[in-house]
C-alpha cells in the first residue's frame, strides 16, 4: 500500500516509544504533559452532565452546528471577557460568532494548518515548541523555522528578522508558560509582536492552554487581550483556547478565535474533518460555566502546582547542582532544563533519558521539540502530576542516574 | 490573507444556504440527513452517562489513547462479531487492535484522505455519493471520478474498467442504503468488488453508517463480513462504522477498521488532528453496549422508519405520478428520485427546490452529490425525521409546486 507523500515529513516519534515504558510498575514520570486528574472538579462535571441530560436532551444528542453549540460559544465569549475579573487588562472582547468550538485545541491547530498552509509555505515557531504543532503543520507541507527563545519568551528582534527574510505564512507562539519552555513572553515583547504582525501582514497564532495556571500572579494579558492597543493587529491574530488544562482534557473541547474570513474557512474545513465537536462535551462545558465553580477550582489548583514546581526546583538544585540549569517557571506544567556537562557528566539528554528509565524515572529529551538544530542537552520535566514526596524521590533518582 | 491552495477545490456549498432556510416557521424538511431524535434511547444514554461518571471517573476525564478508549474498542469488536446474532453471515471478526475510534465516521474519512491521498491521486466514488466525502477528499488534492449506479448499487463492470484505466488510490463505496442513493449493493456485486480489490491491489473503503437501519430484512453482509470468503481482500479493505445513526450523532463516535499499516498511519494522523475522541462520549458508548439495550432500540426504530418510507413512496406516486421516478429503499434514511419532465413539467431539481421552499417544503437537489457531470433532474428526500401526517402534507406541497 502506498501512503500519501505528506507522511514522509513525519518521524515516528521516539516519544511514543518512551511512553510505552510509562506503564512499568514503580516508575515516576515527569514525561507527561497532562494536568493532575485528582484536581479535576468531578462533582461539577457530574452536576453539569446530569443537568444536560435531564430534560429533553434531543438537541444535545442530535447533530449540531459545525461552528459549535450556541450556549457554549456564548459561554466562552463571556469567559474570555471576564478573565481576571471585570475591567481586568486580561479581558478579551470576542463575540460568540467570533469563535468556533474545536475538538480540543489540537484540532484548532489542525484547522489552521488545513486552512492556511500550502506545501512549501514557511511557518515560524519558537525553538523549542509544542512538538505536535511541528508534526501537524508538516502534514500540510510546512517548512518550519525555529526562532530562539530566552526566559522572556521568543527573541523578538530575531523573530522580526526571520519574518522579513522568510515572509512566513504564519508565526505560531505559546506566549504564556510555554510548552516545553515554561517561558512567558514579556509585556513589551507582546506589544512588539502585535505591531510586527500588523505592519508586515503576518498571521500570528497564539496558543494559550496554560494561561490560567499561574502560580503567584497572573501573566501579562494575552496577545488577544492586548490587540485593541495595537491598531490593525486583530486582523492578523488567531487565538487557540482550551478547557483541557482547566476542566478536563478527556472532554476534548477547545476553541479558535480568528478574523472572520479565516474563521469561516476553518469552519468549512472542520465540517469535513469531524462535522462538529461532541455536543455532549460541549453542553457539559457550557453548563459548567454557568455553575460559577471554575474560579474556585482554579484557586484550589494553582497553589498545588505552585508548590510542586517549588519542590522540583529545590530538588533539581540539591540533587544535580551545576550539572543542570533551568529557568523557574511562573505557571503552567513544565520545567525546561539543560544538562551542562559540568564535571564531565553526560550532556546528551536522550542518553540520559535511557539511564533514567533504568532507575524508573522518565522525562522527555528535548530534541523533538525543535523543528531543526535541536539542543541535544535539553530536556522537559513536568511536575504537574507527581506529588511532592514522589517528586523529591524522582529527582533524587535523576541525580543518581546523572552523577553515578 | 492568503489561504491554502487546497481550499480552491471546495465550492461554498449551496446546501449551506439551503439549510439556513430550514428554520423558517412551518417548513417541512426532507432535506436533512439526520436520524429522528425522538427515537434516541435517551434513558439508556442517561444511565450510561451516570454510570461512567459515578466512581473515579479520572481516566475518562483525562487525556486518553489516540487509538480509542480500551473498553469501547473491545465493545465495538464484540458488536461487529455479533451482528444479526451469533453465527450470522453479517458477523465480522475484528480484534480490538484492528480498529480505532474516530470523532464520528466523518473523521474516519478525513484520516483516510490524510493518510492515503497525495495531490493529483485519483479516487473513485459512486455517482452520486455522500457529498462531504467528495469535499473531504478534494481537500487532500484528490481527482474524483464517479462510477454509475443502479438500484443494485455501483455498476461493477464499469467500476472494474475505471479501476484498470485510472489505477485509483482508493475506491469509496456506501454499499448499504447509500447516501443519497438509497441503493443496496447486491451480494454478487459485493463478492466481485472484493475479488477486484484483491486482484488489482486497490484500497476499497466501505462506509457503513446505515446498515442496521433495515426495514423488513437485513441487507447482504458488509464487504468486511464477506472478506474472509475472498482471499487477500481484507488486506485492501477499510471499513467505517458509526454510532450516529443507531445511538446518537451528537456524541460523535465512529470507528475505522483497516489493515495494520494503514491503521497505524491513520492513528498517527489522528494524533495531530484531535489527539483523541471525547473520552466521555466513548465511555458512554462503551457502557451503553454493556446494557444490552441496542437490539431493542433498533427493533423499535426500524418499523418507524419503514412506515415513513412506505408513506413517502405512496405519497410520491399519488401526488406526482409520472413526473417523478425513484427506487424504493429497503432501509436507511433516503429516497433518491428523478424529475422526468413528463407533461412538460420542470425537470431541473435546483429550480424545483426553490419553488418548493416557497411552499415551505425543503429537499436537497442532487447536483452536489456528483463529483462531476451531475444529473440535474435528481434530488434527495429524507423521510427519517418527518412524521407520517407531516410527510403526506409535505409531499402534497411538493406535488403542488411541481404540477402547479
Amino acid at each position: 500500500m502506498q501512503f500519501a507523500q505528506r507522511l514522509d515529513a513525519i518521524e515516528t516519534s521516539a516519544i511514543r516509544e518512551l511512553f510505552k515504558l510509562l506503564g512499568k510498575p514503580g516508575i515516576i514520570s515527569f514525561a507527561g504533559g497532562f494536568p493532575d486528574p485528582a484536581l479535576f472538579d468531578v462533582d461539577g462535571i457530574r452536576e453539569a452532565s446530569q443537568a444536560v441530560l435531564a430534560n429533553s436532551p434531543g438537541p444535545v444528542l442530535q447533530y449540531g452546528a459545525t461552528e459549535g453549540y450556541g450556549p457554549l460559544r456564548a459561554g466562552i465569549s463571556a469567559f474570555m471577557a471576564a478573565k481576571g475579573g471585570a475591567g481586568n487588562a486580561a479581558n478579551a472582547q470576542v463575540a460568540p460568532e467570533g469563535l468556533i468550538v474545536t475538538t480540543g485545541s489540537q484540532q484548532a491547530l489542525d484547522l489552521i494548518g488545513k486552512t492556511l498552509i500550502s506545501p512549501g509555505d514557511t511557518v515560524i515557531v519558537e525553538a523549542p515548541t509544542f512538538l505536535a504543532t511541528i508534526q501537524c503543520f508538516r502534514l500540510y507541507g510546512a517548512h518550519i523555522i525555529g526562532a530562539p527563545i530566552d526566559a522572556d519568551g521568543v527573541d523578538v528582534d530575531r523573530l522580526e528578522q526571520l519574518i522579513e527574510q522568510h515572509k512566513p505564512k504564519l508565526v505560531y507562539l505559546i506566549p504564556t508558560f510555554g510548552n516545553p519552555s515554561g517561558a512567558t513572553l514579556s509585556l513589551a515583547r507582546r506589544l512588539r509582536i502585535l505591531e510586527i504582525a500588523a505592519r508586515t501582514g503576518t498571521v500570528v497564532v497564539e496558543d494559550d492552554p496554560y494561561g490560567e495556571l499561574y502560580f503567584d500572579q497572573p501573566p501579562p494579558p494575552s496577545l488577544l487581550a492586548l490587540s485593541p492597543q495595537v491598531p490593525g493587529s486583530r486582523d492578523w491574530l488567531a487565538h487557540c483556547g482550551s478547557f483541557s488544562k482547566i476542566l478536563s482534557p478527556g472532554l476534548r473541547v477547545g476553541w479558535l478565535i480568528a478574523p472572520p474570513e479565516l474563521l469561516a474557512r476553518a469552519t468549512m474545513c472542520k465540517q469535513f474533518s469531524d462535522a462538529h465537536t461532541s455536543n455532549l462535551s460541549q453542553a457539559i462545558c457550557a453548563h459548567y460555566l454557568t455553575l460559577n465553580r471554575l474560579d474556585a477550582t482554579l484557586d484550589a489548583v494553582r497553589p498545588v502546582y505552585a508548590a510542586r514546581a517549588r519542590v522540583m526546583a529545590d530538588s533539581l538544585r540539591r540533587e544535580m547542582g551545576d550539572a543542570i540549569e533551568f529557568n523557574q517557571p511562573q505557571g503552567g506544567l513544565f520545567f525546561w532544563a539543560r544538562l551542562t556537562g559540568a564535571g564531565g557528566r553526560n550532556a546528551d539528554a536522550a542518553a540520559f533519558a535511557q539511564q533514567a528509565i533504568e532507575r524508573l524515572v522518565a522525562f522527555v529529551p528535548g530534541n523533538p521539540f525543535f523543528a531543526h538544530d535541536p539542543d541535544t542537552a535539553s530536556l522537559r520535566l513536568s511536575f504537574a502530576t507527581v506529588g511532592e514526596a514522589k517528586s523529591v524521590e524522582g529527582v533524587a533518582r535523576l541525580g543518581q542516574a546523572l552523577l553515578a
